[in-house]
């Protein structure tokens, strides 16, 4: 589970990343806590956040399951998927929201391969 | 810990339609990113998403321990009471948002049993 | 993995009574779901609330990876100052947001070191 450990800690250091450019746009763009909008900027960096929030409690919890079932390197490359993804989500999404879709999908689509392999998976262990 | 394997996968993946539900909103009622205000109904399946965020991140890893202490079978039974609860919350709330208790209940319940259950395991162990 | 386990069960925990106190100031305030805004008491505890699942999302998995490579027990210590740390922030928080430094250092700080710990623990492990 190594490699899927690597992944793992690699996934939530690039999350707490988002988190400190939320709090850096914070002072930057002048909207003190707890307000979430009122510059179109921050809230990019806001929304940034927090879908990476909404794709990492499914990616983290998948990826487990699916090593699991199949070999940990597997896993691990389409982690290594989900991580370039996100990358290239939050460049563009801090851009212009309109061309986050590239990006979405880098993440969208190795986390679905993890959850229905995973599940798969499982359930063939059931026999 | 198949059993359980199957259950997080499938909350997992109701999590995930809950998502693409907000997304299909923001295009039905016209909701751009990053904008997550405006229209009452798209608010309603933006806080469905968000509440089983809320709900997901206890409830997977109160799963995980559990069944450390006790049958997975049991912990799975419980994740189904979960998986029904929340279908019954997206549909009541997205109708009519004073109408989210019974689903609310049947997803805060179980996980109240599993984290009970999860820290009384635990805690029986240490000796 | 008992010591995690535990603390895992009292981060869940502690997550919950900051979800139940949310509920509470929408009913103390007059702010009815969906809404997440109009009262800045009512905002500051669900930013307590929002602000805990965003370190939640990173400090539960940081553990189980920091536990594979080191002390569970060491683990559960740091998992100990996390806990003390988030309370420290709910209470200054609501207070004054102004004033809520000091709890979220004493969380991210113990957070940051599982990360770092478990991300050298694991690549140790490759060799």
């Amino acid at each position: 589970m190594t490699y899927v450990d690597i992944v793992t800690a690699l996934a939530l250091l690039q999350f707490m990343v988002f988190g400190f450019k939320v709090a850096r746009a914070r002072g930057r763009y002048g909207i003190a806590a707890p307000a979430i909008a009122g510059n179109e900027i921050f809230e990019r960096y806001f929304r940034v956040q927090q879908n990476t929030l909404e794709q990492l409690i499914v990616f983290l919890p998948a990826l487990h399951v699916f090593s699991h079932s199949y070999s940990p390197l597997v896993a691990a490359a389409l982690g290594a998927v989900y991580l370039i993804g996100r990358e290239i989500y939050a460049v563009t999404y801090v851009k212009d929201p309109k061309k986050r879709e590239l990006g979405f999908l880098l993440t969208v689509l190795p986390t679905a391969i993890l959850i229905f392999g995973g599940l798969f998976g499982a359930i063939r262990q059931l026999k």
